[in-house]
């Protein structure tokens, strides 16, 4: 099983070309990690999500996260892992820049239907920021 | 966006009929998440690595995991997560029961390739098994 270490290149590739990936959360040493959808811009993975449960929880008390994204190609896998602190927000301008980094993605929103401004202004949402201080990706076969 | 949770039945047909998740480690509440191949088994999620490396330091120190499996159909998504404690082991009972529950479970090994005994009797690897203390799922619309 030859294994081999992305270029931040390659894994900044992934990370834009992705449209969801598993968000990993520990509070007293106790994982979780769930699907999420997100966009990647500059350097930042832009999650969202309801403004209470679970997660919400988790990431008050311990903001370390742990953002994995994968793609299998046939055998071949890659697999990118992005270290960061979540920053969650409701303002308007947290939702006015995850809007901006969906519209440049490309990617719209949930299921192919494109996010409007009119629809999120009024939502009640978290908007979660995680600004990566490392990200690594490797590549193998399955 | 309805999002329900799934039964006990439904999240174990989900284990069953996946073959890759994503193990989530923590480590002074800083958190890991890596995808990896798996079989289900009677409440037991079982993995196998190498017999060294990153993972295997977090889960030495700390054997608290949770494992993700998740679907999309469409638009239509399924999440399931399984909390338990890692027990690893690199002894031939481990890897023949890792063996009996692929071979069992119809999927066989890694990219559709059979494991073979002669195979991995010789193998130096380490035998992951998360007996399930709690599974939950959910299913919604993407």
């Amino acid at each position: 099983m030859n294994v081999r270490e992305m270029s931040m290149d390659e894994c900044e590739d992934v990370l834009r070309r992705c449209r969801y990936g598993r968000l990993a959360l520990s509070y007293e040493d106790r994982p979780y990690v769930i699907p999420m959808s997100y966009v990647y811009a500059d350097g930042t993975v832009i999650l969202h999500s309801r403004p209470s449960g679970k997660k919400i929880e988790i990431a008050r008390r311990n903001s370390n996260v742990c953002f994995e994204v994968d793609e299998l190609e046939g055998q071949r896998w890659r697999s990118v892992i992005v270290y960061g602190k979540a920053q969650l927000s409701g303002s308007q301008e947290a939702k006015r820049k995850m809007f901006e980094a969906f519209m440049r993605s490309g990617i719209g929103g949930h299921g192919g239907k494109m996010f409007t401004w009119d629809m999120l202004e009024k939502m009640d949402m978290c908007v979660w920021e995680i600004k990566a201080f490392e990200i690594t990706g490797r590549e193998g076969i399955w």
